[in-house]
């Protein structure tokens, strides 16, 4: 079997089922770490990788990497993925008119929020995404995700594991230095990585996570979200597949809605293509709607690209994902 | 005026009204950080006290403050408080059936969530608590916080804020060496914190973030939850508002549901009168429902009581609170 | 004081405040039914009324007026209104798949709705709108609404209530033969309500209830929901309000987001006046996104527009409104 | 094939699936309404039936069928069932103080709610059950609810049938006519079910909707809610399997959580098998949590039974159930 072309001009658009399964054998990573593992790559992060990271804390400055969670985000339904539902069940005016029934003047307010675990700034967990049936590891979909969530790969294992080394790649700073922004439909390819990378003086290996920038959420900030949620977008090209799987990163994630290019690359209906052999085959853990714009300055000015990468999920009892504000100490 | 009290003895049980309204002029910080602040004792983090908490990392370690996000917690329904409830919008059953209608293979599993964000592990932000119609800064309740949510102080503001030294108090530890749990009830004194942290060799002080651990969640592993939302439990005394002022910590969490002791200290009807004197008065930021029990036991075979904590809130916009998966790197 | 005009030209467009006033102050009900009173108009409702709705049923025909709760609805999300979310806590695919855990042979599935309660076919209860701060029946607006809820008036009240004679004024096929559709913005006057009541040979009277078909739903059908949740309208005139007051209708409701026309008719900022008027003052209560279509199709067949109208609304606690299902029985 | 006993002492008390699949197969209405069909035993409501059903109003009085929808309710969180939770997104107090920004003076109160279908008084839809993984009709259950919903009889469907003559058999008047109430664990009889019609005067057939008051609600109104939501309970036998089906009814409903008696008539565990044989087998729609009190003592006292029963359930796309207000006529 050869090793799938990692040029985008290789790919057969009208075939996407041979594209994906030829880089799902070639990538997967099944049983690497047993036959019970629920991490995938995140098994590639260690202590020692963290200690390396700690050392890279240089200023002591935090930087969310959140989104808002807001009722004003992307969303438009797609899939019954609305924005955040955010409601109170008590207030200040209530408090302060004195309607609320407590002793000694105290008074409260308190919230509830009802939102798609996807709807803004996220980890997909490994049961997010099934190639033909299959789940993480060669487990059966059936058997993992049923109504009950996730009962195997649940996003609740990963809780005290996502912190390590992370780099930035600004790939829409690199290729596009005037606006700084790729434009919709960018395939990045994996020579748009490496030569970021080089730019940018850094070098990726074993357990880091790493943030692509395209600018496209800058965008938003300026145009409007328009169709930001699940229309086209800059992202990784399928050809990026063994790169993602070569270079044994822990985790990756981009500033856009689906991390991988949209339209995606091929002439027939398809749908993720990137995501199905990543994240079922090769165990990836995949950040979407990252806000990455103030890391990038911040990189950009220092002239360094790595820091230390803290972005624990909520431990959702068999979630699929989890909302997350990742926070970069630099 | 004299400075009020710091031993439990000296509480007027039947005067609720009078000793949270000593306690919140004496150590009131409207003002300290200027009109328009938003952050109250966060602000005590700054940047070189990341350093000396980046500073801790010496072994790699990561461990995760969260309690479970599960159907099956604590909450009974008080106030709406409910568990989270988790349910999926794709499961790994159907995409294994060939029932999602996606081509080349690929399957899906999507979530959705609707929960109080006070459900669990969580910040209480500064909107979430008012004194006699006031909040934070000697703003009018009815002014921050409206059925919109916290037009001024909500958690979002927080976002690449919480990140500091931790520190560790297992008060339960030091107090109860067999049990290593405190009873139901019992307050925790100033006495008590500073015979803790003498214990442990550690000192607290501006921007560090405090954890108490009184042993009460590890007895509801045990035990089953009963009241742990909003029953009996041991806690902070009301009379520990000079120290949590005086000490001008940053922020302080609990592994109980509430922070401060229940039954309140009175013997008349009272409510979290500690609450009415920290958050709108001092500005502080409390922490509930943590899960300390996995941290105490790293700390004490290290000997070794402070550490990295990093613990960003959800950028919920206008939220009073935030779930969060606080961690501690070791 | 002179009595309001029912003539649109006569508005005062540059103050929709005195308009709303006059009109408020001329047609207020309040204490009509005494101080405690919580259901307004729904008082002209009696058992004779019912009695005489009971025996217009002569076909047996059940025809619905709702619209579908379908998560592609016309929500946008505008005031925290989305569509409903619908999800299954359990499903067939599990059951048939054996991933349930029942014994012998029982599957199930479950599911789980949140929805703002105006997302679709809707009573608004008398909480709904206030007029300067004050409620039905002359209470003030925080002391019936609060974060809790509507304590006073909520529609759990109207649980018995709203079983009466309906009536069908399609005001859309009367003016507008040819399409049965009224423009965008077009206010319906007491004119246009009184021809069509002659032209369909009915009466109304104390106790009705008054569909108003604009045609615009029918649009939607056929063009898309586009602004339907909150944008231009067919719908009544401020005018009308004199009219609502004087037939003694029990309630009203239309085919269109919001029962008046919209834009409203003043050429300053100005939000639904009619609201203003007929539910703090008058005490009526107002359906909106009802299905008017298939029930207008069988009374132009047999010619015949009135009908037994169940349309009971659901008793949530403290309510300001109900999804409904409403049902004509011909 | 015999026909399966209707005595409950019949029953071989440690052979569920028999016991299910003897009835199941006894009582089969799959094709009767052709291939197609998404209403089973609503089929046997015809316009005949309504105007029968019309003809019994003789006071023009309304009774609502429904409990509470209510944040107190009886749910325990089993399966994720969690009572409604109702969140306000603008109140009275916030529009009293002039914090919601509209313009004229007008104010406005706005609500949400999460909750169950199932939470309280509703109607089963035929999705909502499965006997050994086959869905109403003969299809299979994956082809019929999906995570997406009841693709194919979802409650939608009868949004305009439900309406038909109500019978009330007040079982527990009749047999325990001191306390009007039955033990929990009280298995309901075909012969009981007979001599309540005999002294209560009224027949049973085609097209009826027979309400079945056990007294258990009642009961929870005077000493708690207690184990109402999945307890033991008063409630149909297994037995009566042949009846529901010969008589020819549209529609059942009981006053307790789960129609059916509770523990269920098994030694060796057992769940809900009356429900396995009557939704999907028999095609019945089933009724639970009525509130039946109000009604029953009306009933008593004209010594009348039927009436005209309106209970139409909101049309939720793909729901496999409905609350309801269901509402008699009399």
């Amino acid at each position: 079997m050869s090793v799938p072309s990692a040029n985008p001009a290789d790919l057969d658009r009208q075939d996407p089922a041979s594209e994906v399964s030829a880089r799902a054998e070639a990538f997967r990573n099944w049983g690497r770490w047993g036959d019970d593992d629920v991490l995938g790559t995140l098994n590639f992060i260690d202590e020692s990788k963290r200690l390396e990271a700690a050392a890279l804390v240089r200023s002591g400055r935090v930087i969310s990497l959140a989104q808002a969670f807001d009722t004003n985000g992307p969303q438009k339904g797609w899939r019954r993925r609305t924005n955040p539902v955010h409601t109170m069940t008590d207030t200040g005016t209530d408090a302060e008119r004195g309607n609320q029934g407590f002793p000694h003047g105290i008074g409260g307010a308190d919230d509830v929020i009802a939102m798609p675990l996807q709807c803004s700034t996220q980890w997909d967990g490994l049961g997010h995404i099934f190639d033909r049936g299959m789940a993480w590891n060669g487990r059966r979909a059936g058997d993992v995700v049923t109504s009950d969530g996730d009962l195997v790969t649940g996003i609740e294992h990963a809780a005290s594991v996502i912190v390590s080394r992370g780099v930035l790649l600004d790939v829409g700073r690199h290729l596009r230095p005037e606006t700084c922004e790729l434009d919709d439909g960018h395939p990045i390819t994996v020579a748009d990585l490496e030569a970021t990378a080089a730019a940018h003086g850094v070098t990726i290996g074993r357990g880091d996570i790493v943030l692509v920038r395209t600018g496209q959420y800058a965008r938003t900030r300026r145009d409007g979200w328009n169709d930001y949620a699940g229309g086209p977008a800059p992202g990784l090209s399928l050809t990026t597949a063994g790169w993602l799987h070569s270079t044994e990163i822990a985790a990756i994630a981009t500033d856009t809605w689906g991390f991988e290019v949209r339209p995606n690359e091929f002439d027939v209906p398809a749908f993720q293509p990137l995501h199905q052999v990543v994240i079922p085959n090769i165990g990836l853990t995949i950040g979407e709607m990252w806000n990455l714009d103030e890391l990038a300055e911040a990189c950009a000015q220092r002239d360094s690209w790595d820091f230390l990468l803290s972005a624990a999920p909520l431990p959702i009892t068999g979630a699929v994902g989890s909302p997350i504000n990742p926070v970069a100490i630099l």
